[in-house]
């Protein structure tokens, strides 16, 4: 069950980052759903490292192959299973590291709890691993799209270390916006300083991180669970379990508790004939249930644990020894690459809790507002 | 499913704030543990409304009654559940409430998930429904100290709106020192603003909200899985599920990204006979699997939404309406009750997962760390 | 989890026989179903002991208590609680019984497994686990029959030991032909000599068993999932969990594995302007998945355990012991109140499976038959 | 969710007979486990189409691989994936199958579930899907061998249509035993009779059915759960979740219900230093956990519902059709290759009670039996 996010659009991934390949079972995505594999490709093209000189250069097509679930285009209702294999492996650049555990890691822990561990790559704890959660991702979102108008899921870079961009409406920003640059911050004044912030960590073998916002719009009102399901919960986790992430935060988040109950409150009006809320301190959740505003929240990505420094670790034996891995291939920012890995797992929850919400409906029938 | 937590200590709440009672049924704890059924009401007690002039005056006794799982004092393996009665049910003091939907409270989307709700008390979104989980743990902590030498689970208040405390080690931190004053902050230095700032909100009909660090000692090496179900994913979940939580972070958090790879990595060293880290900036997680440091976090609260002030709302026939409930009994500040909250949902999430570790040890065997 | 049955109908129940009290928590029941508690009241009657000669003495009422979840009558979408209070309670009867492991009772293999175990009563393995379930089928009814018209679930007894009951259309019998005698056998020739072999059992200190027939009418078509969740295997479990089953058979059943593929098939027709069969071998499912027609299944139950004679057994200390708990209060035939249980899990099933289609047929749209 | 199968060793299949590939995902299996890749292709040679003249002449090869989840033949305790391409794939053989829905398959019940199937070959309701199963009970079986010596699971032929095999000791029947002949029933003196009676249904276009028995050897005492997880409920789930399974028994069975109590009761006594039953109606299972002693069952399979001959149905539109699908390739008895299916079915549950029994002996200690 370890390997699994998700109730009733359930995904399971596989796959170490050196071995025969990663992906995922969808089990959950409804019948008569027309599934685009060409998108399901572009997903991941956005997340593959070696994309521009911001992230690993490591060499991967990652050509996705869908091996059962659809046909001629169509989902069957049954378990779609998306495949990549692994191609571009070079275990001697791992020699080093596999004696010793490397600073802020998955090695040591990996290696307390299981007895065994994959010897190279990261096995499960790599970004690889990944590439299952955006696949299907791309799925839920052509699956919400055209169950729900103006449906859209962006993230996109904020801050790089202590670079922040200044968005005007976030609600505005669209993927193309995004995507523009190979940063993905839509603020194209801060762009060329944060990357250049970047480079020069990059020069001196260093990595830094930073904060992705990501935005819901046009989420159907009533989903989300009233207690431990709370959709900001399940937002929650989904972003929590990305590697590196170390903070979240909806709405107001931290910056709220800082305010009185009478400023942070978010007063009802009628608007576009329905109940609106004239601010949006809640981040468009209440209760853990959506209420039909923007729902928007932040993510704290710490900087990449691999760093071409020396660092003092010990080895599997328990003798003190010195790292510096320097001829791997990692990225000296995670953020670029993370942007899609986050609106792949807000995706997926809101597709989950979608499909959770028929069975409560059911009963609501027309006495909801 | 919507009001279960854990696998394999899974915990079902149930019960409105006004209706017959509240409780839990704990679906896994072991057989054979001693539970002393006065450490449970204790908990409850700490997280009992009423306790002092910081927090509301509902004066339920929250007397808990074990209706199943346990025989002599020993747990049987089997479902226990934990009952408490309410009886503190004022419905008067809720007319007004009834007529609008309350601001950021969760009247208008409980009513537009299910299309009915509980007349009064706020149902399911109550802060009462963390009886359940409160009680539970209280049946957690007992199992896991008895299973792990100097296991604890301490929260306090580290921040009261813009007012912070400052705790030279968190880790010395003991619950006596938690509980030494009513707003459960130890640093004795910044109590007294504290409350006046409290006091001072409360007196305009205002609330305010901040921030609760908590910390885990003793948790073995080894808890938590390195994909969806990353021991910082679950907590992040268990925190973001109570009521009023806008943020969560773990270890060095959103701090974190002004940080340096260089900088944040947490160098290993042999120390006590066993693999050890030099700084803790991980929080005491890496790859999502405990590392055996200590672990920390902290979670945001929000304001309580609850004011007595004019807020501009709308009614459940869509007209434009002004709301004062100017009768209720309420918390300025939910932060003291919320302390044990939070210890309650980590004591949670590591007793389910130290469970769940029973079977992956399983296999690792001798070659574990 | 071992105490859970269902994913969107979730049941969870609790209790020993000799406690607090026992009952269940049902997380998933829709909101706005209307719930008469006296309804609930009448299905646990049915399944009470002490309703006749022919069952267990014990003198429980079982009054039955909602304690969440339903507010005027109506459900509110939250845990539905039922409780029901242990009463008629005399542990001295059970002296004797404690001394020793009961022949094919559930005592040794309980204190094998857990290391303690309810000194009395049976604890989990008592029939009386199953008032949860029964409140909960009752729940289900209600829900099932305001969504579906004309859905009916009718079990009875088909077989006592060697006794034949002879049903000309079972698709026919009513719950009322069934309980016009406590027998609950239909065929009311049959009805005499089945009792008076009941009788001459339990004279002679001896017990009988018997197979329970189920039928299911106006079950939606498109129910059950065709892989692990075929709707038979959910309903075999379902029936298996009921204590002293043995065996499960749906349609054909095993008489069915003596005929030639081309008698066994059903051949398709339009009937009633849909798609319907000729014959009914298939028992109303084909591939795991409800066709429309009539589903029928049979239940084996075993002689009850407890019987009045010596029996060899072995103690807590592994001494061979002579058993014979003559005072205890147990059903010479289990039958009679078997048949509501098997109702219950029926109806339990067909809960669970309704709400599960409902996320399919959000795909499915109009293409579906 | 459809498509999962256990909770602790939780494996999720997919594929449709036709189309890219079929499999598993194996989440659960710990660490440090030898799994041989030959054994599980072994496992899968045993289920494979056109073995002999008795079964389908669909000539796959079935060869397996191992996507992730080992390393040099050792488990990771991250999921193993294994996958089987589809080969022999001849969609022209349908081509007059998908004019009508085939009586007593999941042709109808599929499209009126879903709404689109797949076009041809069964889809998820094909044979090929138990690939999946049984390549992960390869896996369980070596797993369960390495941890409890003297653990093995036979299934055999016992009954073909109305001819019974005559076998003394079902304990002592081996794997070897039962592979001798191609039919997979170890009474050697019936297998020729058994034969032509299958010969004489395929000359004449029928098919025939039976009921496999499966026995277990060395479970360890403890294994199951006493309400919903009996381990009789989850291996009638197991057995009655494969295609064509109409029925399940276990001990005694249907024939139980026959006896007095007083005959069907097990008496204890001590035997080999350890509580033993004298005689084993009740299967190896009291009330349902293990009780250490040989654990039997039987399951009962329809003849295969695609026979050659003339049958009435209808046609996707309605219309009144004769079927004779005439060329496509299936069993005429599907007995000899549900041997292997039924093995694994149990392997996976023993699998999962064994790993699930883990964390309630973490409270049991000492004090177990």
């Amino acid at each position: 069950m370890a390997n699994q996010f998700g109730h009733s659009f359930r995904i399971t991934t596989f796959g170490e980052s050196h071995g025969g390949g990663v992906g995922v079972v969808i089990d959950g995505c409804p019948p008569g759903i027309a599934i685009n594999m060409e998108q399901v490709q572009a997903w991941l093209d956005r997340r593959r490292p070696g994309q521009s000189h911001l992230t690993s250069p490591r060499a991967e097509d990652d050509t996705v192959e869908c091996l059962s679930g659809l046909h001629n285009g169509i989902s069957l209702g049954t378990p779609m299973t998306l495949l990549v294999r692994n191609k571009d492996y070079k275990p001697d650049d791992y020699q080093n590291i596999q004696k010793g555990f490397r600073p802020s890691h998955a090695d040591f822990t990996t290696q307390a709890k299981y007895g065994v561990r994959a010897p190279s790559g990261g096995g499960r704890s790599s970004a690889r691993e990944t590439i299952g959660r955006v696949a299907a991702a791309a799925v839920a979102e052509q699956f919400l799209q055209q169950k729900i108008a103006g449906f859209s899921v962006v993230a996109y870079v904020e801050t790089v270390k202590d670079l922040s961009a200044n968005i005007e409406d976030p609600q505005e920003v669209t993927r193309t916006d995004v995507d523009k640059t190979p940063l993905r911050c839509p603020d194209q004044k801060m762009v060329k300083s944060m990357e250049a912030l970047i480079m020069d960590a990059k020069k001196s073998g260093d990595t830094v991180g930073g904060v992705i916002f990501c935005g819901i719009s046009g989420c159907p009102l009533g989903l989300g669970e009233p207690v431990f399901d709370k959709l900001e919960a399940d937002l929650a986790k989904a972003m929590m379990s990305l590697p590196a992430s170390k903070g979240f935060e909806v709405g107001s988040g931290f910056a709220g508790t800082k305010m009185y109950g009478s400023e942070h409150n978010d007063a009802f009006e009628m608007r576009d004939r329905r109940v609106r809320t004239l601010t949006n301190h809640s981040g468009g959740i209440q209760g853990g249930i959506s209420n039909g505003e923007f729902i928007y929240m932040r993510v704290a990505f710490k900087p990449v644990s691999t760093i071409f420094k020396d660092q003092k670790s010990v080895s599997d034996k328990g003798d003190p020894i010195m790292l510096n891995p320097n001829s791997g291939r990692h990225d000296p920012c995670v953020l670029p690459r993370a942007v899609p890995m986050v609106e792949a797992m807000a995706m997926l929850v809101i597709a989950d809790h979608y499909l959770r919400q028929l069975s409560i409906a059911a009963g609501a029938g027309d006495q909801r507002v």
